[in-house]
């Protein structure tokens, strides 16, 4: 096999559902609406209504609009960097410090190959969102998890410190993980993130914050930037989006901001991987921090309130354990012992329920027990489903 | 020097252009419309006048349109494979031979990332789209330069097979060509592309072949596409899009097609990358290849004007050697020897005639007396542009 053939074996989280032929199904179908919650409903939880005017306005700028530069419009750069600047509490320059990106999860490939050399350690937390993995995967880099153990710990995200800490004196380059954590949802507290930052400065490791979920905070907790602590690093980027609260995965929009240095290269490799962020859908960026009164007021009621019914739902199960989410729409979900493999029963909720869920081993190998849900569903449907989730799981569970 | 500063200052071909101090301007300046040649005009030559609809269409259609497979949604891979199919000659597969991305150039990355691993050696033509060199230097590969005759060769390109082949027998694994080439507009001949074929099979090359401007051919010439002969290699991959003849560069899409092996590994890194073609966007695929009643010929007939007026402008001034481009919308344009270097030329025609083009050199080191120009713009703007370009030829010339 060759390197490529290798690496490219390594690279692929398969979120196409194939239906395997070993599966012995037990009972009859769950008759109810199928909830895919492998993504948020953006039908249920719709984008900010002006969003395509602006769109719209946009377009009709023609080339302006059009050929921006490869970082991003200058106006557009100059409107979200004031924005960034208000919403963390710091100084986002609109020139040197910003890049719009195709989604967070350009950002998030530009950042990764601007700071990770072949060969590079690269820490994660585990659980943590799967594509950093295989990233590094395709960089040549190397994984160093480190654990977060997110049970107990209501004022803080469980990130194991000390670890963290020998992972960096052993010669990690490169730190990433999400806040609110992907798929626990769980939030580090000041003191985390705070340590982390100094950690990071002390032993020269960059840092690559992925913020995506930060607007959706639940039951008035605190939300710590890291770019905004007293101590950081050389090398932090920082990066998020309005394609999951505000709903735009649509039009593909994400940024990334931090450190000059960084920015750069960012910029000169988006001008081969993509050239920019779709021209037209940039203009988007304008609701942005911008939502008409009362947006998001209502997005969080609303997905506290879902969050809250499917734990009651899930409570009612044996067995099953999960984290309140602080933040985010993820919850992740560990069931109690089955006789089937956790794979055949992410099939088996596809088949018997019409529930499309992610299995925990995206996550990290350990995770065989667990699955991640994208709450950000209509209400009512959502706990129809996770009602013959509970059914299936009883059906299945070891006896 | 870290590798990765290294890979990095080897990236960014610099569009901005920077005000040097040293250029000593000689005489006034021309009034008139500024035009910038680096990039067509989408205002001059306008997408089709269905876009903004049937995006709008897509935006309506929610989840389904939001969230696609990476590799596009699948309806309108059925429905782009259908038309690329016709277009080619051969039978492109929805599901196993295509994928959507943002931009061609996000289809170019993704399969050079697929098919280049760490030294590599990959075979460019010279002169020929400046990005592909940035991403072998990214990808750590080694760039093997073969030689364009493209003067005097009406009928062909101008490709040194020779040195082809034996670039091809020393070792290069990939080749990758614009047909028709940027910067010159000149098309392959059948025999040209049938060699070409037959030696990537014989020596097991991979090829991609970027056939942007390919829908955009004058004087009747007719245009080979490499995928539908006889023989060709065990890895092809072609690349196109809607962004230049068709103007629609705002909604970056791209697409790519060819061997099932590749194709997945770019769908993988797609996920990685990008996620996906932006999923509104996509829906503007619907108007490829289905312009309304007129679109193509109209858009043939307006450029091949201009073409010709340019370049009976550019015979007025002595010095000046250019191919009459068989197809696309750039000209490749030798100016008669300079007395300031023409990177400071390329300034002084944006200070003192308003005029943006991109320097030769970034198309290889040797091309140090000629530029680029894109010509898809307004018919007169740009002829009185040329005209403004010729009158400071003439001031700067060498004596």
């Amino acid at each position: 096999m060759s390197s490529l053939e290798e690496r490219f074996a390594g690279l692929g989280i398969d979120n196409k559902l194939q239906i395997s032929e070993d599966v012995k199904l037990r009972g009859t179908v769950l008759e109810g609406n199928s909830v895919n919650f492998c993504h948020g409903d953006v039908e249920a939880h719709k984008p900010p209504s002006n969003s395509l005017a602006i769109f719209e306005a946009g377009y009709e700028k023609g080339n302006q609009q059009a050929f921006s530069d490869f970082r991003g419009g200058q106006q557009i750069r100059v409107n979200v960097a004031q924005k960034l600047s208000k919403y963390t509490g710091t100084k986002v320059d609109a020139h040197t410090n910003l890049i719009l990106t195709p989604g967070t999860q350009g950002a998030l490939f530009l950042a990764m190959s601007s700071l990770v050399e072949r060969g590079d350690k690269v820490a994660i937390v585990e659980p943590d969102y799967f594509a950093y993995r295989e990233m590094i995967t395709f960089l040549d880099g190397t994984v160093t998890p480190v654990t977060m153990n997110y049970y107990g710990h209501e004022a803080e995200a469980g990130i194991d410190l000390k670890a963290l800490e020998t992972a960096f004196r052993e010669g990690v380059r490169v730190f990433i993980f999400s806040n609110p954590n992907n798929p626990t949802g769980a939030l580090y507290s000041f003191d985390e993130i705070v340590c982390i930052a100094e950690m990071a400065k002390k032993y020269d490791v960059s840092l690559i914050v992925d913020e995506l979920f930060s607007r959706m905070v639940f039951d008035g907790k605190r939300f710590t930037h890291l770019c905004a602590q007293k101590v950081i690093p050389d090398n932090l980027i920082t990066v998020i989006g309005p394609s999951k609260t505000e709903a735009l995965s649509g039009f593909r929009l994400g940024v990334a901001f931090g450190s000059e240095k960084i920015i750069n290269r960012m910029e000169k490799l988006q001008s081969i991987v993509s050239l920019r962020c779709a021209g037209y859908c940039q203009a988007v960026f304008e609701t942005w921090f911008n939502e008409p009164h009362g947006f998001m007021k209502e997005r969080i009621y609303t997905h506290q309130r879902i969050r809250d019914d499917i734990i009651k739902e899930l409570n009612q199960v044996k067995g099953v354990r999960v984290r309140k989410a602080d933040a985010g729409s993820y919850l992740f979900i560990e069931l109690p012992p089955l006789e089937i493999h956790m794979k055949q029963f992410v099939q088996v909720l596809q088949i018997q329920a019409g529930i499309s869920v992610m299995p925990g081993t995206n996550f990290g190998e350990k995770y065989s027990n667990c699955i991640r849900i994208n709450f950000s569903q209509d209400h009512d449907a959502a706990i129809a489903a996770i009602r013959r989730m509970g059914q299936l799981v009883r059906r299945y569970q070891k006896r």
